[in-house]
């Protein structure tokens, strides 16, 4: 047993001024007089003292739950994560918890300040608009391991599983052109998203390296749900009808331009190629099937699993971080031909 | 504050027959000797003293968090359910937690018995193989309510949101034998589980109602994912050459489907119609796109939300259930033609 970090039974009653017992009958929910409830349960307050690491030193502080926080479970390439992670967590006794943040900050921040309270011994978190600066000093308050899925800014002391999605975007490109297109657009996400942001770069920089001009009239931003795909292909073939190739920023982007170009009588591959991005079990699900780059998911889930599992299991070490690397799988969406 | 159930600090320390300050030292982990250490231990376990109920008397027993168990992240049917969930629960103040269970009977039942910890105020869970007795052992220990979603035995005393997958079947089979099908296969899931024994019993009350002979050879049962679709499909294809319809007791299976025939060179719905089942997300994104019978997913996971919530504020009541009726989504697997 463990001394206790923070306040006490002892450093409660002394503040709020009443003795040690009223305390334990408080916390106990005895009948007590409503004024002295009333004081202990500010003083409590006051020193920031948090429930349930009384009840955690019954059983060494573990509550045998880890929770994976993800920013979509809309998007398969989370769930591609989770299945991942969930059998390395259970063979070592862990039950994973699940949060969808709809990739809203104030949401994950409010699961790293839930760590205080110890419902769970780790988190795996996914955050879509990047780790800010009150990520980083939730994640250093946090009393329980964190591991970031995603980029990290640098030097931010936590575990952190990334991927490389500009080598991605490049075997996009050096694929469809290697195929022969030219008039190469781009469907991404929102520039404010780390994905959004770093596949913008990508596109300009991988277009330089082909030699090929970079035309705005090419390149649509919308969100990441197929719907916006679907806008962002209409607007791209309005504007430039002569497209021979769409890289689209993730699989459901992609859906929804396969679906305008389905709709427009427009053959795909013959008359545009389409690529999507994390190569998702949709991407075998649309007709045709889907050329994707995959940014190993599953990959990532595993080590992001096994980095917290470390944590929790052999205590505080230096901070790591994981690269997986990007592949292309190529599908019918390319090449007219399915090799499944 | 009301008077605790179970036991106390000092029923704690009588049976463990050490002062009231030692138990009080060990909950709050300063140093005590050993052996006290173990006694208050023991004797908390031998009380079944929950640890949590103490920290959640400082807060009025709240946690804020609410918990829905599903039996497969895979699978979009419960994707839909979250969607509706998550909005209710926000709205009122809950953070909603993920399970998925695998539909392993023994994750779902250690999920209800983790409610006596109170890491969550309430739980709404679709047990996929039904609730047994041990289920509902576990609802009524329960310390938190429970809303489940699927059939329960007649009696149970537990809020209820189920479907009629009966008169679901019945649709998708009017709207196949209206198209002029009438060798009808059917593509099932595991008999063993709630939906697999209903939607075998409700293809032969529908094909009795239309007046069509039942031929074991045109009914394969598998597992709900699409692999187990693709391989009842190859067997009843290779047994059943003139099968002009399929059946199949979800999208995935149907999924699965679509692929065999397409690689069969069958096309659909010219040479073989196909239904899917529960309407999910992909039934659009499939090609043609998939013809599926809605069991109103949205609205179960929306009315299994609020009976929930109604729970959470306003204590218990006799326990209610709500039936949410199916309806048939008309796509070009059957007709050729996608409305969308």
């Amino acid at each position: 047993m463990s001394v206790a970090e923070g306040p006490t039974i002892n450093t409660i009653a002394e503040r709020a001024g009443v003795s040690i017992a009223s305390v334990s009958r408080v916390l106990n929910g005895l009948p007590t007089r409503e004024e002295t409830v009333r004081r202990v349960l500010r003083a409590a307050e006051d020193l920031g003292y948090v429930p349930n690491s009384v009840a955690r030193s019954l059983r060494n502080r573990r509550t045998d739950q880890v929770a994976f926080a993800m920013a979509d479970i809309g998007n398969p390439v989370y769930l591609a994560m989770v299945r991942e992670i969930q059998p390395v967590l259970k063979a070592a006794g862990y039950r994973l918890l699940l949060h969808s943040t709809d990739a809203d900050v104030a949401d994950e921040l409010d699961v790293l300040r839930g760590l205080r309270e110890r419902y769970v011994d780790g988190l795996i978190m996914s955050p879509l608009r990047g780790v800010t600066e009150d990520h980083v000093a939730a994640i250093a308050a946090a009393r329980a391991p964190v591991v970031v899925i995603g980029s990290v800014p640098e030097g931010t002391p936590v575990d952190n599983v990334r991927t490389d999605s500009r080598t991605g975007v490049r075997l996009a490109l050096d694929h469809l052109h290697a195929l022969g297109r030219r008039r190469i657009g781009f469907l991404n996400g929102p520039l404010d998203t780390v994905p959004g942001g770093a596949r913008a770069a990508a596109y300009r920089e991988a277009l330089d390296a082909l030699g090929l001009p970079y035309d705005g009239d090419l390149v649509e931003v919308g969100d990441f749900y197929r719907q916006d795909g679907a806008r962002a292909a209409r607007a791209l073939l309005g504007r430039a009808p002569d497209v021979d190739a769409l890289m689209c920023a993730n699989d459901l982007i992609a859906l929804g331009a396969l679906d305008v170009l389905r709709r427009a009588g427009r053959e795909v591959p013959g008359d545009v190629a389409v690529v999507g991005m994390d190569d998702t079990d949709l991407a075998s699900v649309a007709w045709p099937t889907l050329t994707s780059v995959s940014l190993g998911s599953a990959e990532r889930g595993r080590a992001a699993a096994r980095l917290l599992l470390d944590r929790l299991e052999n205590g505080p070490r230096e901070p790591r971080v994981v690269v997986v690397e990007p592949s292309l799988t190529v599908r019918a969406s390319t090449t007219g031909v399915d090799p499944e």
